[in-house]
This record gives structure tokens, C-alpha cells and sequence, in this order.
């Protein structure tokens, strides 16, 4: 069987930590415990990862030295994010599976995903990144960069961009080579970094792939058996937050299309991950899982999470 | 022909540089003219690359932000570093050889490089990382963080960690297949990550692998026909700096063993170059070349730089 993986934040660092690297450490050696597991049990993995704390932190560090050291773009400060968390990802679970005396090896694939350079997305930047400001300190950095900031929740400011569709993996062949040898792959951190195509030339480009969706393109690509979302909650709840809520076992994909449409999933959670599901099965796929991470190998052989099937 | 190339500062960046992602993007795109230059001859390449500027820039800004982000260690650096070379490398390189039509592609993997934790390198540390300071701050520094200061021929500090040698590269299955398989490799850049082998785990160390010692290895492990260090001058030369200065064309490893022990190359500079070199042939190798960037093509087919055999 081969299962890709789409690890949440909490499987990276834990919630309300610092960013530390041991902190990364402890929470990603508990993470590979549940990987190598499944990989025990004769799944392949494909595993690609979020990034959202780490590019953060990159940024605000950029921003700190600036006026030392020339901050680089989005796109490279992705790809070193990819370095720093899938070293550790796959350091971590090499050593899980060599303590299980496993052949399987582990590694980490930098990943560009192919998206479109006209793609509406790019005319309304959703996507927060980086570190939040009062307004005054917002509007100053836009004047100064051109970014474009967008009020939070908790009324601060954050640099916004686009988060385009992605399209189809750049490093699709070698991947697929590494798979087929049977290695566990680490690729498409923090959801690829995005590049346009542009006369046949790749190009870098300040945005943000929702990573759920990244990790349908990359199930359908690896012809995996299942798409296992990893997140913070056990299972998707319909009504949630009011006494009718409800938790889902199984739903066809026709039914979630439309709890999905009747926004039943908020946009900036389970939302994207509700469609990620439906974009693999949409693609022939036949099984997509949302599960909480301690249930992964319950979730693969179908006894935990919320199951999408067509 | 197969042909391990480690790529020199030039290569990567300017000299005299302020280090902006275009100034990158500039240099690596004559690099990778170059290079595809030699695929397009039918040269299979494996790329490594050094990361000294890029790992400093990345060190600095974690220093300016340490009040507010917490700062990762050396290998985390690195394994930044990796992402952030290898994906502008690999995006540039595989620009240009699309331009010429080649179905060859370029990627980058993520490599870690095993260490032995006794290496007497780690009792003496010498190799300069990160910023410069005067000697009040470098004292502060060291005694906030253990780190060890030397200083430096401009009468300034900077933070000095090992440099042990390189044993093995942890992902080489992996690394063969994709090269097999055709691809050109973007692979140990900085020299890899090192890590240390303790009870079957693997474990991050805070220490520097020179690169050109580990293009060594690579070109040892892959069976290359030719290991290749560009770097920013065309020949070795023996008697630099005297009116005997002479430039060599073809040496022989013994010839060169004793013009290495004779204190001809500069520590700091051709000396692990030609180490480098010598461990190729010393480990079944048939040729090394030192040549300039510009010169790789001619290099590669022995009509210049300074040729290395058994």
C-alpha cells in the first residue's frame, strides 16, 4: 500500500513553543515513532510537511538583520525552510526505522510545484505570512516593499499573498524513481515552493500553496492508495461549535462537495483540507483521510478519522 | 563520462557581493550555462557546492533576532543553506537545459554527511563561521554560548568549529538511483550536513565538512571518471608568490603528495583542494582536475586546468 502523508504543524513543533530546534526535535521524533510504524507495516510512504512557524520565523529573522544582510523572497525562503524541516523530518525518521532494523531509508527532496502565473490568485493575496504589526508598522513596510498587508482577527496586521492552485510537481520524475525504490520521500514542504513556467524557464514567485492541496497533486502523481491529512482533531464535525455538531466516520465525495459548497468547513482550516480530499478522488483517487496524528495508523487501515470515498 | 563538479564561491555569488537573491541568480546562471554545457556533451553530472557566504548571511540574521527567534544550530544552518543553494542551482540549471532541449533534469537532494565524533578535528577546532567581531563582543558571544573564538589574520574574531572528514554520505542509495536513473544531482552542498552515528541513530553536529573533500567521496561513491573543483583560478601553482612561480598542468598523486607535505599549497585555499584530489586517486579515482569555472568544459576533457593522476 502507498499512503501519502500531509503532516500538520503539531506533528512539527509543538503548539505554543518557542521554535526551537530541540523542540522540532521532540516533537518530530514522536511523529516519525507513528511513521515508521506504518512503514512496518508494509505502507510506503510519501510524506510532505507544513511551514508556516518555520518560513515565519525565517522572515521575521530576515526582517531583524535587513539592514545588514538583503532578505531573500519568498520563494527561496521556502526552499530553505524545506532544508531545515526535512532534514529534521527525515533524520528523525531514518532513525525510527533503522531502531525497528527497517532497510527502508529516508530523505529530503527540495520541490518546486508548477502553478499559474494568471491564476485569479494572484490578483487577491489571501495568505497570511510572517510575523503580524500594528498598522503604522504595516503601512511603513508596504510603502517601503510593495507587500501588501490585510488586518487579522486579533485586529494586527500581516503581509498577505497568494496562494495559487498548484499544478503539477517539478521534480516529478526523480521523485517517483525514489518511491518506486522504495525509500520514504520527504518532499513538497510547506506545499512546494511555487514557480511559473514562462517559455520553458522556471521562475520563483512570492505566493503560498496550501499544502493540503500540494499533497493531493503529489497522491495523485504517486498513484497512492490513500491521501491521510494529519491534523489536530480526531475527525471533521458538521454543525461545529453548535449542539448539532456532529462527527463524520465516512462521506462520499458528492455529499462532501456539498456540506463543503454550504460552508459547513471554515476557509482557513478544514476548509482547504475538505478540498484537498475531493481534489484527489476528483483525480481517480480512492480514498482521502482527515485524521488527528496519534490515529494515523488506525486512520490508514480505515479505523480512525473521517474517510472521504468517491 | 560520469563527472563530480563542487562548485567554488564564485560560482554561487559575486566576490565583493552584497548577497541579494538576484546577484545569486545572476552568477548561477552563467554556472549553469556552463554545466549544461557539458551535458549537452554528454557528461552526467553530480553538483556539489560550498555555502561559507550564505551560511554566514544565514548565522548573521539569526544573531540580529536572537532576542526574539530562537537560533538553530550549525547543521540546522546548513541544511538551510542546502535548500536555499540547491534550489536556486537546480531551478537555473534546469532553466538552461531546457533551453538547449535536453531532457535531462535537475534536482536537489537534501544530504547529510557521517562524521566520526571522535575525529580529532573536534579538539581543534579551525574552521571560521559566521560574522566577524571585535574581541569584547566575540567574549560575550563565548560566554553566553560555549562557542569557541580565534582570531583572525585582520586582527578581528570569528566563531571557529571542527572540519572532520567526511566518512560517508548518508543518503547514497537514494543519491545513485536518481543519478542512474540520469538526472543531474545538486547534492552535499556545504559538504553536507554532519552528522554522527551513535547506537544506529543519526545526530546533527556543529561542525563544518570541507566541501571539496566531500566532492571526494561523492566522486569515490558514484565511480566517477573525473572529480572537477572549479574554483576562481585557472592552474595550481607551485612557488606561488616567488619568481619561480610555475603553473602545473598534469601532476601525479606521489608527485603531489609531496609538493602537499613540501607546504606548496596554502591551508587555507589549495591545500584541501588538493587533498581532495589525492583522496579520489588514493580511492581507486583516475583523474582530478583544479580548474577555473570558465575553463570546466576544456577541463573536463583534460585541455586545462591542473590534471590529477594516479
Amino acid at each position: 500500500m502507498r499512503v501519502v502523508v500531509a503532516l500538520g504543524g503539531n506533528a512539527l513543533s509543538p503548539a505554543g513553543g518557542t521554535g526551537t530546534a530541540e523542540e522540532m526535535r521532540a516533537a518530530l521524533a514522536r511523529t516519525s515513532e507513528t511513521l515508521a510504524d506504518l512503514v512496518a507495516r508494509d505502507v510506503g510512504l510519501v510524506i510532505t510537511h507544513g511551514n508556516g512557524p518555520q518560513v515565519g520565523r525565517i522572515l521575521l529573522q530576515q526582517e531583524y538583520a535587513a539592514e545588514y544582510v538583503p532578505p531573500m523572497p519568498m520563494d527561496v525562503c521556502g526552499a530553505q525552510s524545506q532544508g531545515q524541516i526535512g532534514y529534521l523530518l527525515a533524520q528523525s525518521l531514518d532513525s525510527a526505522l533503522r531502531r525497528r532494523g527497517l532497510p527502508t531509508r529516508a530523505l529530503c527532496l527540495v520541490t518546486q510545484v508548477v502553478v499559474n502565473g494568471r491564476d485569479p490568485a494572484f490578483r487577491r493575496p489571501t495568505k497570511p505570512v510572517g510575523p503580524s504589526y500594528e498598522r503604522p508598522e504595516a503601512q511603513r513596510i508596504a510603502h517601503q516593499t510593495g507587500h501588501v498587508f490585510r488586518i487579522m482577527p486579533d485586529r494586527r496586521w500581516r503581509r498577505v499573498v497568494a496562494s495559487p492552485a498548484p499544478l503539477r510537481i517539478v521534480e516529478e520524475e526523480p521523485l517517483l524513481q525514489v518511491i518506486d525504490a522504495g525509500h520514504v520521500v520527504v518532499a513538497a514542504g510547506g506545499g512546494g515552493v511555487p514557480v511559473v513556467e514562462h517559455k520553458r524557464e522556471l521562475r520563483g514567485v512570492e505566493a503560498v500553496v496550501d499544502k493540503d492541496l500540494t499533497a493531493a497533486r503529489l497522491a495523485t502523481l504517486v498513484r497512492a492508495d490513500a491521501l491521510l491529512i494529519l491534523t489536530a482533531v480526531p475527525q471533521v464535525q458538521v454543525g461545529f461549535g453548535t449542539p448539532a455538531a456532529r462527527a463524520l466516520d465516512r462521506v462520499s465525495a458528492a455529499e462532501a462537495r456539498k456540506l463543503l459548497e454550504g460552508g459547513e468547513f471554515p476557509e482557513g482550516s478544514m476548509g482547504p483540507k475538505v478540498s484537498a480530499c475531493l481534489a484527489f478522488l476528483d483525480a481517480g483517487g480512492s480514498r482521502a483521510v482527515i485524521a488527528a496524528l496519534d490515529d494515523a495508523a488506525a486512520a490508514v487501515f480505515g479505523d480512525a478519522g473521517t474517510t472521504f470515498v468517491r
